[in-house]
């Protein structure tokens, strides 16, 4: 067990979290901070609920704040500190305070990257005008708010039919803005298959959003005064005061990559279970970190708040001298457009067909409550199940109120490795107001029987 | 495989259950269904709703009718039969038809005994007064509700903190009416711990249902013309114009045991995992028959709609030539007041202790939601674990919307054998307007690791 000085680059989940792990066990340890935005241990997946205007302020999305961290915890939080550069040989990082610009080498005897991950700007004509956003840190969630308190934009366009692409059309929306929103893809969120994701799509018109797919992003104009005028794709174009980029995100893998620690699936940093990486005393976590699948039985890069925390307490254990390994993922990811619940973990009827496993899925309707009471609605859910054995690889849920949160049944019940027949005689909880006597779940379940 | 006349006794969940599930396998076969009762396939969980104003009408309860079970299943149901004895040497029954008043003699091949359960009456005087009900069947919920309409009711007493007096002192407010609530015991809902029951309380109180723990019913006074209008109990007297008994209820097992059915558990019939009782040919599901309990490892009385169901398809299953045994039990169950949501599943303290189980246990309080997510409440969650191996035995969730259904998380970890550490491991959806980033079942998990 090394008690020896702690380098952390990064200060949000991942960092922050590992850090006051080891703190709980390593009452003494040095442990510095390098954190390049302005912002700790924040709450990326609550952006959209602010600028939506649902917040009371851009604090409530921080959790604890730096001067917590020093003063609470003892850890050395430095903010606008950006790693430049990592000598993994001599063990020290070139560090850059970007207040003062003056840089420094610190040396360490363990580090830990938890730099995170980036959303892809393409590089395209006008993707720097004065009101285009690509949503990533704390930071870049005030910088839309301001925008939109300032210049009162009307017209906006969200590049991208993913998680953020469609948080952010509920958030501008909510803002009264007209919203489009264009995909290159045939579907929306193409992390559901096709079946599920048509669903989402039709809510979207019905409540006002402009749905445009199989349309790609050309460029983008702007105004004399810098500010963005048009959105251009391949098909039409559209006026804009506001556009949203939510082409993905990529790790923020450079650094490591440049210190000789080995990349892995989707350029994400390779490590093994215990999160340390290729480079012993290096170790990496949360959406720069790559994550064992349970399904696929390899390494994947998931990037969520969920997996950031579990990498924090695996690497907090281990860089304190514990014995932990990362339990893995299943990929179980949860969003909603106004009232439609969106969720799905495990394997898509696309990956399955990826990986060449013989499966069978099927998707049913069902509704919510029991049919009669007040405020049912209805629920898609989606089952996918190897063939032979009936074993659960996936699913799917796509409803009213109290929909997605089901998707945990099945992702328990995956992670056991259930059969469908398992998940049907399962002893779940009806009540008229919570479910039908048969949970949705169970129904989708029985019908692949 | 029998193909030989199938006699049902009892027309709700159970009966009908088995009825269509065989019909679907033997389209040729008689099954002749005897229901004492008006309707057919009810759901009787949603009573309280009816009678709180909330549906259109009593028939919304009704899955399915009589005369569409007669004309597009082809099954012979009877309803207002009631069936007197079951002669099970000779395989006949005998039947009084309560409309015409005649006694009938019916043969059998295979009988599925389907006879539900009945409220506990205490022989006291006055509990036959009028104004004073039991919930039991649909005709029980409708007497009630026309009883409302007719009289007006101000002040209501429901005898008995359980699943149907929660739900009936909530309908009861809902109707505008005063509502005290006694029970015996110094807690309400027995099947929670004390810890877990305190903020039901607490909750019941604030929102103007008067509680009343540690106090007997005595005696139900009545005016002169008859109606309700006081109950005694051992400490006061209260004033009332409706009375709502809601003291627990027994399995209807006295034909069965009279006809040399062994009983078992609770005097439910006794049944195999197959449903097959103790008599070759002889068939019971429903409330009126014991169910294995998966962690107790032994049959117990589970009077539940979802077991109800589940009991249908196994004994339909086996009745039409099949194979399959009843899953078990875990007591899943779900209920609300107003707001607040509550469930459970599995051991609770008390019954761990009951069983001389190692275990610890320990309740945690955290957000349904990302704690600045508009709308998010409090959530209370009870994990019981066993000692040294940390297998979960059972789990309680008391809290406001969206947490009582989290339960089903729990439950299926339960069943599969998962650990405390497995919860915390478990791949679990997060977004800020569902969940905090540690579903409030990892958080209670991790603080007993």
């Amino acid at each position: 067990m090394s008690e020896g000085k702690l380098i952390i680059i990064g200060g949000d989940a991942a960092g922050m979290g590992a850090a006051s792990k080891i703190r709980r066990e390593q009452p003494e340890r040095e442990i510095v901070v390098f954190e390049k935005g302005y912002h700790t241990s924040y709450a990326a997946c609550g952006i959209p609920y602010y600028i939506a205007g649902m917040l009371n302020s851009s604090d409530d999305l921080i959790a604890r704040k730096p001067e917590v961290f020093i003063e609470k915890q003892n850890i050395d939080v430095r903010i606008r500190h950006e790693v430049l550069e990592i000598q993994a040989e001599s063990k020290k990082v070139k560090v850059l305070n970007l207040e003062k610009q003056q840089e420094l080498w610190e040396s360490y005897d363990e580090l830990l990257i938890a730099t995170g991950a980036s959303p892809i700007v393409p590089p395209l004509e006008g993707a720097d005008a004065e009101g285009v956003f690509a949503l990533s840190s704390l930071q870049s969630g005030i910088d839309v708010f301001k925008f939109m308190e300032k210049h009162n934009p009307r017209k906006a366009v969200v590049v991208g039919g993913g998680y953020i692409g469609i948080e952010m059309a509920e958030a501008l929306l909510e803002r009264g803005l007209e919203v489009s929103l264009i995909d290159m893809a045939p579907q929306l969120m193409t992390s559901l298959d096709e079946d599920m994701a048509e669903p989402v799509m039709e809510y979207m018109l019905e409540n006002g959003v402009q749905v445009f797919l199989k349309e790609k992003l050309e460029q983008i104009e702007r105004h004399t005064d810098g500010k963005v005028k048009k959105v251009i794709t391949d098909k039409q174009s559209l006026d804009a005061d506001l556009v949203i980029l939510g082409l993905g995100i990529k790790p923020n893998s450079e650094l490591a990559v440049k210190a000789g620690v080995k990349l892995g699936e989707k350029n994400a940093i390779c490590v093994k279970k215990t999160l340390e990486t290729s480079v012993p005393g290096v170790w990496a976590a949360g959406d720069c970190a790559e994550s064992y699948h349970l399904i696929k039985e390899q390494q994947t890069w998931v990037a969520l708040g969920t997996v950031a925390n579990k990498h924090a307490l695996v690497a907090g254990i281990n860089i304190s001298g514990g014995k932990a390994e990362f339990p893995g993922v299943l990929g179980t990811a949860i969003t909603k457009f106004k009232d439609l619940e969106i969720a799905r973990t495990g394997l898509s009827e696309k990956e399955a067909n990826e990986m060449n496993i013989p499966f069978k899925a099927n998707a049913i309707e069902a509704s919510t409550l029991s049919g009669y009471f007040p405020g049912s609605g209805k629920i898609r859910v989606k089952l996918v199940v190897e063939d032979i054995t009936g074993r659960i690889l996936g699913g799917q849920i796509v409803g009213m109120q109290l929909s997605a949160k089901r998707i945990d049944t099945i992702a328990v019940a995956i992670t056991a490795g259930m059969s469908v027949q398992q998940l049907v005689d399962m002893d779940l909880s009806y009540a008229p107001p919570f479910s039908p006597v048969w949970d949705p779940v169970q129904t989708a379940a029985r019908t692949l029987l």
